[in-house]
């Protein structure tokens, strides 16, 4: 694309994530035009009622318009309008693999050739939805953690044929948009970042179940421990420091029969094999019913964290740069 | 006790947990007087020299001096003078059972009959130590999660004959320490925050061999997603807001299916099953040799961070409030 024309990004599909994306791409890029494509009838009065939320308290619903009518917000209902100048399609449609199937090789055929094709899945991969495209080396997994226009992480999860030039633009637009873009070397089950905190998840089940803490104890744990270390320096580099001048060799050689006895201890509760009740239970009563004032309080806590991280030589936000593609 | 007279707090052993526990209990609580107990020849001036860094940047090495000449910093190297008037004695000496107990018989022949007995022992439960008291009943575990005078976190851990009381009376100078003391039901392998954190690094190791994801990527992954979210919300708690209207049950509905495959996925490491060469190289690639900058800086973002999450209603750290034993 030629430099000083606006991004022109098309969103497949309007629920929770892909608005909360539209605000990202919305807010941080001056230049970005935005065009939702969604089949529900009820699709514009949708948005104009629900993105000023994730777009936040600055623009409220009159800069709804206002993005409408400088075409900086484009509502289309037929797919090839909605896909045939983007510089990139991103897709967070309904999360199962005969949908996206279908879709894509019909984005392939009414995109521009050097169309970004991103999925926003969260589990089914590059490999799997490409199966019916004539050229799937453009497309790749682009997973947030929700929501987008707060969290940083995007985990890029190529497949095997995903063209590396690909991964490098893919990479570039969302540090560019101060975000934190990770790209994984292979496609895996559930990618990284649910994987890490499914197992834990597991575990916080297990020792629920057994009688040892409490569902609300257990978040008190680590809210005070593993949250805020986590934040600052991740699991490698955290025990790297706490093995002092040896590093995580020394830690694993201090440690390392500690480590290991609560592997052999861990708990490898299923899902649906009868711990489900009580812990709902727990969790119901620990926390009551979810309010939207909920959702604003964590996220408006996230956003002091993550200024306060930026401070580290490894801060998690990158500066914003250039956004080529 | 009697009010008004100050809290004696003996500490056995003075390693760098010692320390940082005693620079804890000086720098919040006007009143307390902490004893050291430490067989090192040079405690002296290992004290002297070392507790200024834990203390922070306004008690220089000045104020040691105040403190030792206030008696309410003192090196004691008779056990029995260490322990014969505290309200509290603190054991954390070698991380080995025989220590534990040979020294608790001593302490308790000494101590007075309502001192509360607490190990900071990472693993060694108090049923164990405790097998040559003639009254167990005032012994349990009082796990940190390092370094504890910047980590709210502590681990309370009975064994099933510590009185009740013994419990409160600990939950209670810790919450007017401003720190985040959670009493666990049950004694169990490496109590919870060690476990949830080791199952998590388990499946890190397992992505870093398989070839999914570099050491230093799986640090950036955690610190953009879980590490932010975990220090507003707990596991259960975010579960609980991302299943929306079902709380955590209709999580489980939503997403149970992935849940379960990355739980059947998921990596079975060993220590000292081949791992370790890969894991360590790429660990120092990333991050090179500790620098005790490296501390500073990760305490520092550390407090920032927890200073922020306090304005969440299920802050972190309460306000600190009386001491009453």
């Amino acid at each position: 694309m030629s430099a000083g024309k606006p991004i022109r990004i098309t969103l497949i599909g309007a629920g929770t994530i892909g608005l909360s994306f539209a605000a990202l791409h919305l807010k941080q890029k001056a230049k970005a035009e935005v065009i939702i494509y969604d089949t529900r009838p009820d699709i514009e009065s949708y948005v104009t009622s629900t993105l000023p939320g994730y777009l936040g308290d600055s623009d409220g619903r009159d800069s709804i318009s206002a993005l409408i009518s400088s075409s900086r917000l484009q509502i289309v209902a037929d797919l090839r309008d909605a896909v045939q100048n983007s510089d990139i399609v991103q897709e967070q449609g309904p999360e199962n693999a005969p949908f996206k199937q279908k879709i894509w090789p019909e984005i392939e055929r009414y995109a521009p050739s050097d169309c970004l094709l991103w999925s926003s899945t969260s589990g089914i991969p590059a490999s799997v939805q490409s199966i019916r495209m004539a050229n799937p080396s453009r497309l790749l997994v682009v997973h947030p953690y929700n929501p987008p226009h707060v969290m940083p992480l995007i985990e890029i999860v190529p497949s095997l044929v995903t063209d590396p030039a690909v991964v490098t633009r893919t990479e570039n637009y969302w540090k560019g948009l101060g975000r934190e873009p990770v790209a994984m070397r292979k496609e895996v089950t559930g990618f990284v970042a649910n994987r890490l905190a499914f197992v834990l998840l597991r575990e916080a089940i297990h020792l629920v179940k057994e009688g040892v803490v409490s569902v609300g104890d257990l978040d008190r744990v680590v809210e005070s421990s593993m949250g805020p270390r986590w934040a600052v320096a991740g699991p490698f580099k955290s025990y790297h420091m706490g093995g002092g001048a040896g590093g995580l060799e020394g830690f694993m050689k201090n440690i390392g029969g500690t480590v290991q006895a609560c592997w052999d201890d861990a708990g490898r509760e299923n899902v649906g094999e009868g711990w489900e009740q009580e812990v709902f239970r727990q969790t119901k009563e620990a926390y009551g019913d979810v309010k939207s004032s909920d959702f604003k309080e964590r996220d408006s806590v996230t956003k002091e964290i993550l200024s306060a991280t930026r401070k580290t030589d490894k801060g998690i936000l990158q500066a914003p740069s250039s956004h080529k593609l």
